[in-house]
């Protein structure tokens, strides 16, 4: 996402915390979405969610709660992974001739960020370009239920939809606290029909967003509070959860860990793993949780300098070695990325070593991603030139 | 408060958690008050504030900050600490004829509580009994924002108007999360000029509400991120402040400790220290904060039975003795109380030994309080005789 805040710069004194969304969280919460959407006054809902949650039949558990309790209810799910602005555009066609009073994100990041953009694009008319940045809507518009199923995206609890140019493939964010959820229900039996590799991408992408949140540039001592338990709840419950795919009580730790990590990004943004990440997804097609997990120790090692503090933090809390943590927390992901299953290098990844001047031209899009502005320490192109080769090998 | 919740059971299983106000915080914050309300679309606003903050002039900063938004701006000002259902009724009369379009509460508990009470009966009509319990209006209020003099209510980040009945002194609790303030303005600043007994008073409030939250029935994972992180701040800074009442970085680390402890009590409520204080209150005039730091040490002591687990993560944060924690806890009350100034027991609080059928009396009142329904272990009136009876020497 190569884009600007639209916001003023706050006071740098002045310190802003926004929770918008509640959570419902337990095991069965799905079946508390009809109440739930009920209890916001609606009678109509479009539900988003794409075709392997329907296939996994979720969908139609949450489909059966609305109309359990008397609200009509209809699916669109024409998308894809990284939905596109005309996908988007789309779905917002779709919308239009339904005429529903909620829009209901049933699924992964994908349906989410699919249903916040449907929102955008219903109450304040356009296209998703016109939304780039933060807080730019200025109006409300239709309240709104997440139901992740799957525990990373933290798209749950933050107000950001991620959507793809659909030329370019080009990834921008969209975000407004007008468009978060109103409520996320976080509902751990959703996670456990996750495809084994889909909980190592997404939570590897967890990870990663405790870690980024709670050294950028944005991180204060609140939005810390949630990028703190965010790691503590992922770096305990991951592992188990790769070990035991069914073991629930770590599924929702992990879930719960995600929301936190959802919450510390609306409050704090990211950081260069996720700048460094996203060329590669829009020209190698690595899916994103991997993308940043194989970026990610190189830029943790390289913000080492000024992060120290920060990062010795994060290594107690996973109970690693703080006299040197920017070494053992790119060490531990390393690990847990072979745990997952996961490449540890982009030649792995991609099956083949990229020349150099392709590194040169992914790290000028690297630093021109919006994400890396926030990023601890300033990196300049020849910065992330040095990552990939790094992390080629 | 001596009340039922009126919202239905929620599923054992299920664990809801809700952040309903948007927090700025810093040094000088008070100054975006008016940005702020004009945010919120507003134009007309009812400044709720009591009599000692108006001389302390932060109500006028905060006017002349809506001013300067070009916020038409009228102050309520008629109403004493413990504000009663006879001051809410007149207040509402006040607003009914300036029809403001935003509240603000400016003040400490007793101006927060009564901004929300005018806000109850200027949008949903009636009395404020009618809104005992939790959530029971059902329709949207008055946007409002919260900003906070003192360090202890937690009213800034919770839904709940404490208000007391004009004939009797009962003190209820009105909670709706449409009666939160959408905005809380956490300025240090403005608690720097408080008393010292004030600061006292309300800092050893705020120590209660962590200390109470994080052990009570409905106490979960998700509270206690907010009553742990509360119980961090203030057991290292309250301290501090006592000392040296100048220390602003002290005072911005218990401001936000407090209002931690507000979100706490939001979504896991209070316990048996505020059910034995509050008819304290009633019927000797104790101050709130006074009455649940003596009775405090007691409840934690016949709380360790079953809540030691989370007693011992409280103690060690404090860095106290975890073998035994609820008497290490109860220790350091004990002996906080006596920096803080204030009295230790209640023989000293109101200079007299009460008779063995005062306490009967008063623990039949403290056993019928709502928030001790709440306590992670029952107490019969029985207890709080033997209570009451260790708290008077």
């Amino acid at each position: 996402m190569t884009q600007e805040s639209k916001e003023p710069a706050a006071q740098p004194s002045l310190l802003s915390f926004r929770a918008n969304t509640r959570l419902l969280i337990g095991e069965g919460s799905i079946s508390q979405l009809g109440a739930t959407a009920q209890e916001l006054n609606t009678r109509r809902a479009l539900v988003v969610s794409d075709k392997g949650v329907l296939a996994a039949g979720h969908t139609c558990t949450g489909v059966a709660s609305l109309e359990a309790a008397g609200i009509e209810t209809t699916i669109f799910s024409q998308f894809t992974e990284n939905p596109t602005t005309s996908q988007v555009d789309a779905g917002t066609v779709f919308a239009e001739s339904f005429r529903p009073d909620i829009i209901i994100g049933l699924g992964g990041g994908s349906s989410m960020d699919c249903a916040k953009g449907i929102n955008f694009l219903l109450c304040c008319g356009g296209k998703m370009k016109d939304y780039r940045g933060r807080g730019t809507t200025g109006r409300p518009l239709l309240p709104s239920i997440g139901c992740p199923t799957t525990a990373g995206t933290g798209s749950e609890t933050q107000s950001f939809a991620l959507i793809s140019d659909a030329q370019t493939g080009e990834k921008f964010a969209c975000g407004d606290p007008n468009a978060a959820f109103r409520v996320a229900i976080l509902d751990p039996c959703l996670t456990v029909t996750q495809p084994a590799r889909v909980t190592a991408l997404t939570g590897i992408d967890a990870l990663s967003h405790a870690l980024e949140s709670h050294v950028s540039t944005e991180a204060t001592r609140v939005s810390q509070v949630f990028s703190r338990e965010a790691w503590k709840l992922l770096t305990q419950n991951l592992p188990k959860v790769f070990i035991e795919p069914t073991d629930i009580h770590a599924r929702a730790a992990v879930q719960l860990g995600a929301a936190w990590a959802g919450l510390a990004i609306e409050n704090a943004m990211l950081g260069a793993a996720h700048g460094a990440a996203n060329p590669l997804t829009a020209k190698y097609k690595i899916a994103h949780g991997q993308a940043v997990g194989l970026m990610l120790p190189h830029i943790i090692r390289f913000n080492g300098l000024v992060a120290r503090k920060q990062y010795a933090e994060l290594a107690a809390i996973a109970g690693l070695n703080t006299k040197t943590p920017d070494a053992a927390l790119a060490n531990w992901i390393h690990d847990i990325l072979g745990q997952a299953g996961l490449s540890r290098s982009l030649g792995d990844a991609i099956g083949t070593q990229p020349a150099m001047s392709e590194f040169e031209h992914l790290a000028k899009e690297a630093s021109a991603q919006w994400t890396s502005s926030f990023n601890p320490r300033p990196c300049l192109p020849a910065d992330f030139v040095d990552f990939y080769q790094r992390a080629s090998v």
